[in-house]
């Protein structure tokens, strides 16, 4: 299942024998790109390194409380040179968004990541498909390569791994990931506090859009299919509601009894539609149906932007999604 | 801070020494009453023992997927004779329901509990108010007792602390708990599978009373209190719905941004609502509140059965929490 062309030691060794380094994580980042990140720029900084974080949309006010966040900032418009380029948790090179273009030059590029459908671009390249989370694989690179560990570290990694495997949840959670839970905690992690930030806590406004979407969801497929469409007029209407808000909404469609496949859409300014599909069943790939409209992601969660009127991207999709039903082995 | 008269050895030594045993747990059952009451029960089966498990309510629809929990069956009308009689995760003798009353003899109560409210009852008491769940206490007098141990305990342990910690969330969440989870994965327990069914699987009639109760809420004390009080109407007017489906609404009042205090109250039949409060700050005792009502828990979780009009509870449990909040330290 590896898809990497060497080891976390390799790894390592090219951290410590640089000094000027950028790490990049995928636009619109969720707590694994952002814990990640964080993680890894403030261990490097801890070994006397230059580090630099970019990302198109920051770390966005969800993440805001973990230490070491105010590092990851916009790319630059004028490109800089760097020792080394790090990407982290990110399957396709253009899901970097802009940081690429403002790196002028950098020795060697790095790619460490966990999803399955990662092009394996980069000239180091370490993908763990067995790891629930990107923050795992980069617990693992700060332990195999005797780097800094501190309360920060731990606490970006456990934001990124708790986000990651939906606090402990998801079906790729290994024996390992409580190990290192074991350990986080061990470094000081305070589980209620950091959990009652990352799940527990939401604006008032995130229960208007609860609301908005509890009466206009729908049910097809015999109801094996729950989905809610996201008009640009409804979001407006609810009272500074911001992008992340509607995070996580698709979990209340995904968890209702009988229902198979969840797809929250999401019209977006200038014509495109946000799609974001849970699967319930390895059967229902729905990264294989988000490809079909230029997504991505995992068998059982993935995402598309597309373009298109709401209305119409709503119809391609749900035929797409009773194609992919009725059709299934 | 321990409330023991005795180690988990000479528990383990005495069940050892026994034949025949009743395990009772507290009436409306969680997973973690019915997690340990089977996962004891099956344990002292696999040692040869014959083992009754009683609760009023039953295990209930929504932990009926869990192995053994057939096992659970309500209390006869004849009273029966045991060597021992255990009780798991109950503060109070009396929330063992009518069990207790269909124990005509038993030359040995056995109390296991991680409730700091426990009153201690029984002969050999062993209360860890450390452990965020009872599941951990029985984990360990499994392990320290060398008792029989397999998956279908280690599922039904997963099923006490999972829930108990909110799915490894709050504040009492240890380490020790990570190295317990850890341990039953390589068990083989399949996270995905039973989060899946303890914490992603709602009925439809579940969204209901969610947009029932996104519709009725209040806040008060500038914002800082929310609340929601479901009418017996409200309730029998959703189609098919159970006394189970208004589990862990409360939550959602609770996750609020700027709420301090969660009260969920509920008009039951018999004149009577039963109250369920949390509390995001340990300066807000929820237990001490409840206590005034005949009720009792932990500090941030804690319920009462008041007897009353449902207007009238509503109004005295508000001002009851008004004056904690006022009246903090």
């Amino acid at each position: 299942m590896s898809k990497s062309n060497c080891t976390l030691l390799q790894v390592a060794d090219v951290l410590r024998q640089n000094q000027k380094f950028v790490v990049m994580c995928h636009v619109r980042p969720d707590g694994d790109a952002i814990g990640c990140s964080v993680a890894l720029a403030m261990s490097l900084r801890e070994m006397g390194k230059d580090v630099t974080v970019w990302n198109d949309d920051g770390p966005g006010e969800k993440l805001a409380f973990l230490p070491g966040t105010d590092l990851v900032v916009k790319p630059p418009r004028e490109p800089q040179d760097f020792d080394v380029a790090i990407a982290v948790d990110t399957s396709t090179h253009p899901r970097l968004g802009d940081a690429p273009a403002a790196v002028r030059s950098a020795r060697v590029w790095i790619n460490l990541d966990h999803h399955v459908s990662n092009t394996g671009y980069g000239d180091l390249v370490y993908i763990d498909v067995g790891a629930p989370a990107t923050g795992q694989v980069i617990y693992e690179l700060i332990r195999a390569g005797g780097m800094p560990f501190n309360l920060a570290i731990a606490e970006n990694l456990w934001a990124a791994i708790a986000t990651d495997t939906g606090s402990y949840q998801y079906s790729n959670t290994t024996a390992r990931t409580f190990e290192i839970g074991a350990e986080l905690i061990r470094a000081g992690v305070r589980v209620g506090k950091i959990s009652e930030q990352l799940f527990q806590t939401h604006p008032r406004r995130r229960l208007e859009l609860m609301r908005v979407m509890l009466n206009g969801m729908k049910f097809t497929c015999e109801a094996r299919v729950a989905s809610f469409a996201l008009t640009r007029a409804a979001f407006t209407g609810i009272e500074g509601a911001l992008p992340d808000d509607t995070e996580g909404l698709i979990d209340t469609l995904r968890s209702t009894e009988g229902v198979q496949i969840a797809v929250f859409m999401e019209e977006m300014e200038g014509g495109k539609v946000r799609v974001s599909m849970r699967s319930k069943d390895p059967r229902h790939d729905v990264c294989a149906i988000c490809a079909k409209f230029g997504g991505g992601g995992h068998t059982l969660a993935a995402g598309a932007r597309v373009n298109g009127r709401l209305e119409e991207v709503e119809t391609n999709i749900l035929n797409a999604i009773a194609d992919a039903i009725h059709h299934q082995p």
